[in-house]
């Protein structure tokens, strides 16, 4: 059994999605988002970023990280503002001394749905029902859980992850 | 009097500097670079940063920091490497509660040498000449005291500082 924590970074909202592997089988644990306040500093929100990721490695103790590769803007700035949260979000997992994987966003749909091209609507459909105890999420979570799929796909001898039959693997993480 | 913290940031190498502030006087406490082993993951890297940066606040204690704004580069690889190295600058002070303060390099340099396009030669000239304790600091440390410095004027109500006279005023710091 290994956890993984998958992280969509992003300065506005970070999602983030733990799942484990069992043999090949995958379980939803948790997912969620981390917003920061427009209004505050970049250093705050930085720091909002930092310390709820912090808690997440924490309360979770996944054993890997996988990453979403930041899409390259064409905008320089938007592109810097990216780069600022994956700093900050690559950095929480490797201060827990988790090793941390940075999957570009076309593998991980090609991982998810077969197509490099998917739109996230697409890859949150697959996440579902992989991990149906998904519900709702948005797509910053979904996105992170797509991430964790592709890092336990990657890392698995298993050509093709099925969803968890047990009514357990439904339920929801704490 | 008051301490404050410059810093330079790359992944590669992240300059920092640590000046004292009295009345107009500039006095220089410390400065360094700290390296990131370019064969190590990224992730690694940015923990090796974040705790250099992290031991100096803890060692020196500032009461603010001063960040160079990351020149945009043409290449986004690049811009995003920098952002990375950005994020993780403003995270440390920041969670030590120091109020951060960003400053483009073109602010700085017109804030040491009076001209926006100075080069680093020029700007590590005037921080030699106005804290004539720092000896042959790199350029990296040079530019983190140049922020260190240029917020020290802009939070004052002097227009020009001045090296401070005291013998005492050319000794490094810890």
């Amino acid at each position: 059994m290994a956890r993984v924590l998958g992280i969509d970074p992003g300065l506005r909202r970070t999602g983030w999605g733990v799942i484990e592997t069992v043999g090949n089988r995958l379980r939803h644990v948790g997912h969620g988002v981390i917003g920061t306040d427009a209004k505050a500093s970049v250093p705050e929100r930085l720091r909002a970023l930092h310390e709820g990721l912090s808690e997440i490695v924490t309360r979770y103790a996944p054993d890997e990280a996988a990453v979403e590769e930041t899409f390259l803007n064409r905008n320089p700035e938007s592109t810097l503002k990216l780069g600022l949260a994956r700093g900050v979000a690559l950095l929480a997992p490797a201060l827990a001394d988790l090793p941390v994987h940075e999957y570009a966003a076309n593998r991980i749909k090609k991982a998810l749905v077969g197509a490099g091209h998917a739109d996230k609507e697409q890859v949150a459909l697959m996440v579902r029902h992989l991990l149906p105890g998904v519900g709702d999420a948005s797509t910053d979570a979904t996105d992170a859980l797509a991430a964790a799929i592709c890092h336990a796909h990657a890392a698995g001898t298993h050509a093709r992850w099925r969803p968890a039959p047990e009514p357990a693997a439904a339920k929801p993480g704490p």
